[in-house]
């Protein structure tokens, strides 16, 4: 018998529970034993809960507890979660979280931590949800060399922009209207303005390219500054707006991960990937691109995603071998000044002078444009400095890359 | 380190031996400890290989090598494959292969004795070429009870599906272009007949619902009478007509599992999986649908997930549970008969003939058709006796499912 404590009774936690006693004859079959959830530790009080017996305060009851073989961390941040994750694995503990947070920042860490003491550090819930891509990109798709990783990896915007292209929202009513669903936090600012895509895109680095990429080296951009003109411009060129989080090994070894809207062309998967859903796309130098999509978020995919990897460390106890990569550092990412892409630009401008500072580019048209307007999509593939330098002397309002 | 026998130098064996070679260095890496190339076996001489030294003609010579630990098996077929993959695992070695004939017809048998013998019988290949979904399925999924299964599991059928949908080729014209691409073989039928992806359907209904499922008790329909009327009635309907494979578990606890043309809707995610690309979707109660996307074959690409199965067993060594699951019988699948679904149909017959027969329809019209033919969606859903009956009187020429 396996023996599990859940830190953290929020969204994902009491998933977990509900996950792990609901299922718990076809869980004991799959793991080859019977996986129990012995404590939950939350600072507050469940007294009508079904596990109410099941509750502790004091997570030294559980740190102690020799019985305890897996702690289940969905408390969230990186300051309480961070000291029990350490401790739970110097005490010689398997972690599962779905903590994106914690993972992107010390993981390198906690994965060596948990290798020195010879257990597991599993997060597969920490991107794409309930969507298995942890364990495919490290497992099945070992044999590859990762060129690229690149998806929608947050469903708040991607619900956000899904408003905004097919029913015409104005951002802040799209996010307003998400906020309602409850799809969006009352503060919305780690999903809008990218910071979640961005500590997704460190995780998925990691285990791609084999080195920790640190959220603060990843040029990182939201969506609060898409507006409706710029959304049907694109629609015009027959593309859609798409947040993606992307990361790709350069010729000097090096990785350029960064999160920023682009234009999608509408014959790419990830532009069919809509509401709350994601999609990660994996390019491979044998297998070409895979990719992977559904929702991204959510109680009960997410706890399924955790519940799965306690499994496979119960299925494996003392056997499973564990995730690891090589440390970061201030030379493991690059930056986004090397990339050179085609681009989407909205001005205050004549179509003349986007012509004339930029050369051939294709002109865009949406109706109800106001005069002195004026949109284009670079026909050339330029870097950021190079683009910067053409448009020097013209009143941008929107720079958009285009995903090539 | 681990040593590694290839049986059979076709496309996918010499891609794994070129994938092991290769990538030895990051393979090494990432399976910790070298993985070597021993042996190749094939009946061919390949003087000129790079591969020269390690052929052998004869099996006994790789069964009877204590240091061989895994056997590639890509021979296909259900003969030798089956007598050399048995002589394996009883010597034991760990199998792995792509070879779908074999796990769809004796997976059961295999995966039970690489059990008894402490190996593993491992087949990522065989269901979506380098597409993950094995292991996604049985590991990340494993929380979830497994709802329903269906996709795109055949490339060759979806290639000309595709040509057939966007170049308005016939089915000949576009399985003619498909043979001359190498896409398809010069006897198609196992493409065509839907043979293929019965036999993938089959295995991965076994890791979804824990039952072998034998081809014969999979109702096969291919792509052969499907033709270009049918497919510009359903582009008039928003769908795109695609070959699936679908399983799902029946109130009863029995399994139906079918291949067949479906009409798909537009918006459907598998509706953009075109040309030679597989697309595999999951239902689970906990995480809801999720889609595997990518292509479904080729040398490098199944390969790749060959060498993963490779890597995964050579890291844990002797500890790697292996995949298994209970024995088949005639009570393990149901058939079709009791799947109701909405339907498309073409007869030669008036609308008025139409709506007499099957009460409230949506009326279909493309350009060209000829007087006397008309085409519908019925409303409601039918199982294949009720839609039987109301179509007595008729002369249908297609009847096709519409994916619910």
């Amino acid at each position: 018998m396996v023996n599990v404590a859940i830190l953290g009774f929020g969204t994902v936690g009491s998933g977990v529970a509900e996950v792990l006693t609901g299922h718990e004859r076809s869980i004991a079959r799959k793991a080859d034993g019977l996986v129990k959830l012995k404590y939950i530790l939350d600072v507050r009080d469940f007294p009508n809960s079904p596990f109410a017996p099941l509750f502790v305060k004091d997570f030294s009851v559980i740190e102690s507890d020799p019985d305890v073989d897996i702690v289940v961390e969905t408390i969230g941040g990186a300051t309480v979660a961070l000291d029990f994750t350490r401790r739970a694995l110097e005490a010689g503990k398997s972690v599962v979280t779905s903590n994106k947070e914690l993972v992107a920042t010390h993981g390198y860490e906690l994965t060596q931590l948990a290798r020195e003491k010879g257990v597991c550090y599993l997060f597969e819930a920490s991107v794409g949800g309930g969507i298995p891509i942890i364990r495919p990109l490290s497992q099945c798709l070992a044999a590859n060399e990762i060129l690229e990783i690149y998806g929608i990896l947050n469903g708040t915007t991607n619900y956000i922009l899904t408003r905004m292209i097919r029913a015409g929202l104005s951002f802040e009513q799209a996010l307003k209207e998400a906020q309602e669903k409850g799809y969006a936090e009352r503060d919305p600012s780690a999903d809008v303005e990218g910071h979640d895509a961005c500590r997704k895109i460190c995780i998925l680095s990691a285990i791609a390219f084999g080195r920790h990429i640190y959220p603060d080296q990843v040029p990182t951009e939201g969506i609060t500054k898409v507006t409706l003109a710029d959304v049907d411009y694109a629609d015009g060129a027959g593309k859609k707006i798409k947040l993606l989080g992307r990361a790709m090994k350069m010729e000097d070894g090096k990785i350029c991960a960064y999160v920023a809207p682009h234009l999608v062309d509408c014959s790419h998967p990830l532009a069919g990937v809509e509401d709350v859903f994601n999609g990660i796309s994996v390019r491979g130098d044998a297998i070409g691109d895979v990719m992977f999509y559904g929702r991204g978020a959510g109680k009960l995919p997410t706890a399924s995603a955790v519940v799965a990897d306690v499994m496979d460390i119960a299925r494996n106890l003392g056997h499973r071998k564990a995730l690891c990569w090589a440390p970061g550092g201030p030379d493991a990412a690059c930056g986004t000044d090397g990339l050179a892409s085609r681009w989407y630009i909205r001005a205050e401008a004549g179509a003349d002078s986007l012509r004339a500072a930029l050369g051939e580019v294709k002109l865009l048209a949406r109706s109800g444009a106001p005069a002195g307007e004026a949109a284009c999509l670079t026909e050339s593939e330029l870097t950021q400095g190079q683009l910067r330098e053409k448009l020097a002397g013209l009143e941008t309002l929107s720079v958009i890359r285009v995903l090539n």
